[in-house]
């Protein structure tokens, strides 16, 4: 697996069970996967020599993140079996890709244009056509809220500096709820998906989750087929996370995709037969994959965050686990203000009892000092 | 912890959500939790010299197995927060005193004699107060039905040989059922009570459960209360296991104890709100304890062991996760035949549909050449 973040990480809790060694490609031999007994290569993502290296004899190449360069994963995958491929991978690494794509196979997407960095004019005309504010994103290289601007005027898109080459510019939906899709799949094809899970978002992270989404059935159906007719003619493998949008009018909304565990399936590890992390692994291996449904009517899942006096929440771990209704996952990061450094979940016999357990452990995790923004991964 | 079999490779895994880092003393840098990634110290169990460096800094010291000498667990004590303490951990180690301590406190057991190794003349007195065939068994060191005999005559006792000084005699129990009790514990006496499981005997080994047993509610509830008194001051902390006979005649008798996880408790992995590996490290650490209720209403779980070919059950492990029911455990050890390799559960509507689904699969796991006889740990 390349990078050994807390995805690795419970990818790594997953293997355990299926006799499976996970070998990481990490930055440091204090990523979180390694501290959960990983085996370690420490190296650089972006090092062809180091991809190699970490997948010489692997019996599959998976990843952790979306941000090797594509051109490595090409040149990887002519030697190893390596899952997702490169054109799904690119799905995940290109906003501008995946729209065109989506809108190519007739998926509805929000209305978006790619322009240059700084061209105030077009982005004008974008929104004399779509309204204001305009959305601007970094066509690659964004998660977890950076690389986004919400932009309502031509003054303040004439300061927007993202950093990158091109914004991708895209409507402002006017969001109902925000779903999440999580499909696993085999390279033959084979899917199994998830029932539907609801994000709530707070600064364009995914903090907070229900599962399943309190959404009409027919929605979650339509949720379900779009997710999966992305995956038709694909080279994924393993889980793909399509988060869509419900607009207030009722239609569904392709916003982006991942092509790895994602942070909306967590609550898998407790509320599902089969975790998302073993139906990863499984679906990279091209096993069969496992039964996705759920074991409680309603599951709930917290971000932990770290407080803003910086103090490490495994100390407050014992007064939280008084709840017996409560899982709690650490990370084994170093705790900064607002960074993710674990998550709670809750299973209950409705969303509003376990959504209030996991909000009262994750907040007794994070402390006194609980920073909601400036979220770092 | 002490020992790095496969009770310890599932506590590796437990360790993991709760940031919890697991150091371990084992036999081998290939034992099973050493694979699964916990922090490795090679040394013995027998040594004082390495069960010291082990401890070193820990919070707590417990333990995969029983065969730690008392006198070092003793000589640990005085340093460390040893759990569980060498008081109930001599529960364990020695089936005389166990015997002993339970009878004094009332619980019912077998009757029972120690005599000397070889006392050909006080078995048959034994006998002729309490029938033939005697049990005979080693009063430390035996697990997995090593160490135990079944005598039916003088002729027999006069060429056992045990490879111990005396002999623990036990009147033969005419059992109806075998029942497991598995008891969370804090130090501070709270505990948490798992529903009864019931175990299935093959030669001694405990091949096969099912959970919740399939007794009269008044039975678990007895069943339940003995667990618990046998428990009321003693040092003991995490799990511990009371293998309970149900007798023809509907008494309940104390077998043996474990205080430890046990291969009674695997099916808590998935059939229970908190695992007995992740309640044992709570109860160890002195944190509060998890949900022990069931999260399916029937569970089975099937050892895998070792085919008579040696062959390796990962090999046959993806044709065996086409069933979307099962959930294996591969111990990562070296195959050999009848050695436990795994072990299978799966969760169901009912008990037999359940253990007709993790037998299938173990039996697929174990290949064409089943073993079932010769059983080693």
């Amino acid at each position: 697996m390349i990078g050994a973040g807390q995805l690795a990480r419970m990818t790594q809790q997953a293997a355990i069970p299926l006799g499976i060694e996970l070998r990481v490609l990490a930055a440091s031999d204090r990523d979180p996967a390694v501290l959960a007994g990983a085996i370690c290569r420490v190296g650089s993502h972006e090092s062809l020599d180091d991809l190699r290296a970490v997948a010489e004899g692997a019996d599959a190449v998976t990843f952790d993140h979306e941000h090797v360069p594509n051109r490595w994963v090409q040149a990887l995958a002519e030697q190893h079996a390596v899952r997702p491929g490169p054109r799904s991978l690119a799905l995940a690494q290109d906003k501008h890709h995946a729209r065109r794509t989506l809108a190519g196979l007739g998926i509805p997407v929000p209305p978006f244009e790619l322009v240059r960095a700084g061209d105030v004019a077009a982005l004008e005309r974008f929104a004399a056509d779509h309204g204001w504010p305009v959305v601007v994103k970094a066509p690659s290289g964004g998660y977890d809220g950076r690389g986004v601007a919400l932009v309502g005027s031509p003054a303040e898109a004439a300061v927007l500096d993202l950093g990158v080459q091109h914004w991708l510019l895209e409507e402002r939906v006017r969001i109902e709820r925000e779903l999440a899709v999580l499909v696993a799949r085999r390279p033959s094809g084979e899917t199994v998906v998830y029932p539907v899970v609801e994000t709530l978002q707070q600064d364009g992270i995914c903090h907070e989750l229900v599962m399943p989404a309190r959404v009409p059935p027919e929605v979650a159906r339509q949720a379900t087929a779009i997710a999966q007719r992305i995956l038709d003619d694909t080279d994924a493998a393993g889980i793909v996370a399509t988060e869509l949008f419900l607009d207030v009018g009722g239609e569904l909304l392709v916003n982006e995709l991942a092509t790895r565990p994602h942070n909306s399936g967590h609550a898998t590890i407790e509320a599902a037969a089969t975790s998302q992390f073993e139906n990863h692994l499984r679906g990279v291996l091209d096993w069969p994959l496992g039964d996705v449904s759920m074991r409680a009517p309603a599951a709930a899942m917290v971000n932990v965050l770290g407080g803003a006096d910086g103090s490490d929440p495994a100390t407050r771990l014992p007064e939280v686990l008084a709840d017996p209704s409560v899982h709690v996952h650490l990370y084994g990061k170093q705790a900064r203000p607002g960074r993710k450094l674990g998550h709670v979940t809750a299973l209950a016999e409705d969303h509003e009892r376990a959504l209030a357990a996991a909000r009262r452990a994750a907040a007794g995790l994070a402390g006194a000092g609980l920073a909601l923004t400036g979220g770092t991964g």
